[in-house]
């Protein structure tokens, strides 16, 4: 274990790739040696993204140009595309078997090739990598994680239906079969391509739900829910798009099972979450709010009971972009270079 | 019937309201000749409201001083707060029997008297004023509220979730014991009173969940939920706030009974709604945004296919100042006093 | 004079042709029966703006396709790009000389060919059409406007810097050479083409200047002022973006000549805009928000004291959809047509 | 100087105070012992602020039950209302006199004992600690800074226009008699007091002036300004309000004296600022945005040319509960207990 690490950042002109960066800058342990933008090579990080202007980086270059073997990179954050991404991880760990990879893609999310095949249209193009590579979710998988040279660093809106889901559904209180996630993310998850339908004017002022009943997120969830609950489990998936930069609610509608209450829920996830240092369960009949989890690693959890007897109402917050995405990415990261796990991701929300 | 319509406002410094001023300013039949609010009275509208700077309205004026019987008002919407506005209707009427009233607040929309003690906890100060009250939605009450001297129109959030609603539950089409709406305001739906957590930067940015398993609005849902199944029916239903001003979505989870499919469930909303001028249901698959309402009395239906077999997710979204208040309020009027319905409505949305 | 004018609306996928479209839906002497929008030719106007889902209108078309002679339109609003514009217009008017035309680029605002050719680089495509044009703040120029073929409607900018400007200018009661416009603009102003900077995660939350010291909004401020003055008139210009969707506001700093003071200021807008239906000036001290004119076609304009003696501070606040935009067109549609100037254009301000 | 250094936070449950919290949680030389909070004594801080949920803090205790001589504090952050500060500091140095003191108020900031009460309406009630306290701007009185014992903390629009302006006035750089600063900011510096016009929907998608002419800011950019010239300067300042959190852009107006043009302004400041670790100045041409420095504790400065010869327009952008408040507290602090001035004040700027 190095006492400095070299990190690379992938997609660096993304906000999963930036965000890398602005929690990289603060890590005690790792210096950043590589940035990559295809499209913004040759340009400085500042230009991209004006806040860091102050800090000295490295300059913006293409993938293709990248000598892996070279660089002897200790780790690698993956911020690129769907589909390209294999390739470049395939590459990449070919001609340096030794750095590591936390990939933030989708791309070795899946551990079923066929499940892959399906719900993406094409076999997978890295299989090997794909049956190596180990689901990134911390609190579930942390042992696996740290012994692991691929980590998929899991979804945004997953890991916030994962997080109050899992246990409950390990510990067999709810029914498997009438699960509803409501969610609502900022406009941040979709990512910074230039579509008429992100821009501030169609989005300022007005809420709606998309992908209403094929969202690709779903395909994670069936596999982590099932992995957990030792059988086939389906949910109903909503999400939504609200007008803010940071942040996912999941509402969550769940019944007890077994009479099972919702205080029992609040018990469970309590008692499963008490060392975490980043999932905070509220006080029964607390509900999250995301502004309280702005810009930290942490994950809130509320529990409150329906009107209807048995039904629990669960909500969860985190930042999409922190513990949905690059915070978590540098948490997989201090597990598997031996770091503390919390090192570099201690900030405090930024509210108001 | 008058030809101009003489009307009043009571609580014209609230956003219902002001919003009943909007309208009524543009309306060709009527003249605004009443303008209360207690703590402001003395001042002029533009003071409150200063988008009214360039139009000639009434002075606002206390409530106590107000001489019903000689002021001869053809109809008063009444925007005052719970309890109170049963006292000043029940003086208003005994004063000028003859003026209509559209009451805004929820003081009369729960016909059961026992109903309303349990979720208000005190007896009704009006029991015959609540008798005699119509439930006015439109969509559902019309020919009652015609002939009504006393109309109590819904609230925000209930508009939205019974105009989907209540056609699928009338036809029996899907299972009354299963029914999820989580539903997202904007903060206009909070009212104007000074609160810390209504302030601009608590609201920003963020999402939350309230008054989860205990929102008033409920005692509303089971009443003419209830009213159209012929049986008791007790949904779930979660409020939230999104930081915008206007607009509510209502995403609503339903299973089909009898083999109905999520196309059946559209059909029947299609054919039920295919001559209302205020209730648009959009093509089978898509789904309704708020900001495409805003400003307009129009309610978006749609309807889309879960992955689950035979289960729909809805959604409905509305200006919850417009539909879901002060427009459907003046929809009420022009029943009541015998104008076409859609006078004074027909603003299409302002988008964006 | 018809009793009913046939329009069109080209370049209708963009804000100001969907705002154009919105108005004219409720203008009770135009029909619209011309729609063209070439990268969705085919689509219906609701599947590029959803709000018109409810209503029945022609199908967007391509310009190409356009038979003008045939047509045989009234009066048709321009909504396409620089440049295209010149070459529609000339086309146009080539084939259907009888038609008149609103234009709401900057093609035609300015009108010394030289000033053009400056500003943007090449020779106007169409000097003679060019040269007929008149500039069509109603305001300023109403009566040249009644009797012209075709009107370039002003920009969002200059319309809210002119109107508490060009009275001050024309009565000498300003120092020419010490005027600062501090402009702040919502992000519809900058239109519906996807790009990176608008989008909603790169505006929400910030503000900043742009176009400092070299915005194309400058030329038709000379050209304007100066005409006023009967000299050259330079004016500082720093535009802004805000974080929502319309209004813009001019904060203008100017210093009173001949002891003039800014009482002496309030004085003269207030009698310049007596009978303005669309100019609305508050009372001495009072400073307008954009928020209260939302939707109207309305301009507040405000005049401060500043504590150095003789320097007043002015406010200027509209709508940049409306007044700034797609109002105004139809403000000098109904002047070009004949109708009364107000028709269609009676909305109240949306607020909240 | 003690290694860890007992801190306290006096008016906890407003937006410095918290913000105070947020960076001190992080700071590793001190430990908060106290807080403070009359209206919400004896509630946890994570029932006021529940981003602080997960940490352990001291209860929030009313101020006059606290012994200021017992808990030796080495320092204690002030963020209460004008006027009760005087009161509670000065009964605080009495009783504690080796206790420090960083004021967050305006009450300390006005040396001079005339201009307090001109501006204020009273006289002081602690002429001699008005007379001992000294102004906090870091960049411009570091060396007394570090040796006093009341420091008056900057207040957050006159830090963003001091930083870029001062250096300009010191060098002679600029007519004095023609500032103009046209300054917007985001709701977090009006407080969180419940207050009707500070309403999310009053706020949100509007823009407006405030104070205009005649806003306490003034005294303090006189006093220090007209230091800065070793003359009189007053300057014309407007505050704006923006629907945004944080964050405050001034705009500045200039003229170039002797023939200095805008690349010498530019020149100038970068010069001044090249070793100041929180305050950086982009290259000329370039204007901040807020959104860059959002959260973190630095300003950023662009200077751009106008078209009229001589004239300038300078950018300064900070976030004004960072450096605009407690992030610059906390970096007097740092020089008042002789730690390094950057400590606990590293976080890099959260974008999107």
């Amino acid at each position: 274990m190095p006492k400095t690490a070299k990190v690379g950042v992938l997609g660096a002109s993304g906000y999963t790739g930036s965000e890398c960066v602005r929690l990289l800058l603060r890590h005690p342990q790792v210096e950043i040696v590589l940035l990559t933008a295809d499209r913004r090579a040759g340009q400085q990080m500042r230009d991209v993204f004006p806040q860091f202007s102050p800090f000295a980086l490295p300059k913006l270059v293409a993938i293709d140009g990248v000598d892996w073997a070279a660089l002897g990179l200790d780790l690698v954050f993956c911020g690129l595309p769907h589909a390209t991404t294999q390739k470049v991880v395939k590459d990449l760990l070919g001609k340096a078997p030794l750095t590591k990879v936390v990939d933030l893609s989708a791309d070795f999310r899946l551990a079923d090739p066929a499940l892959y095949a399906r719900w993406y249209g094409h076999e997978h193009h890295a299989p090997d990598l794909q049956r190596e590579a180990v689901y990134g979710l911390v609190e579930v998988h942390r042992e696996r994680i740290r012994k692991s040279r691929l980590v998929a660093n899991p979804g945004c809106y997953t890991t916030c239906a994962q997080l109050p889901l899992v246990p409950l559904i390990k510990q067999r209180a709810i029914d498997l079969d009438e699960i509803v996630i409501d969610a609502k993310s900022g406009m941040t998850g979709a990512g910074r391509a230039a579509r008429e339908n992100m821009l501030f004017s169609e989005v300022s002022e007005g809420f709606h739900a998309y992908g209403v009943g094929h969202h690709r997120h779903m395909a994670e969830l069936d596999q982590e829910f099932s992995l957990a609950a030792g059988r086939d489990v389906t949910v109903t998936f909503t999400p939504h798009l609200a007008p803010m930069n940071r942040g996912i609610l999941s509402t969550i509608y769940v019944r007890g099972v077994y009479d099972g209450s919702p205080q029992d829920m609040h018990e469970i996830l309590s008692r499963s979450y008490r060392d975490e240092p980043f999932v905070h369960v509220l006080p029964f009949g607390k509900m999250p709010q995301t502004r309280h989890v702005r810009g930290s690693n942490m994950t809130f959890i509320g529990v409150a009971a329906d009107r209807i007897k048995g039904r629990a109402i669960i909500g969860s917050a985190l930042d999409n972009l922190v513990k949905g995405a690059s915070g978590q990415a540098v948490q997989n990261m201090n597990l598997m270079l031996g770091f503390p796990e919390t090192t570099g991701l201690e900030q405090v929300a930024l509210f108001p």
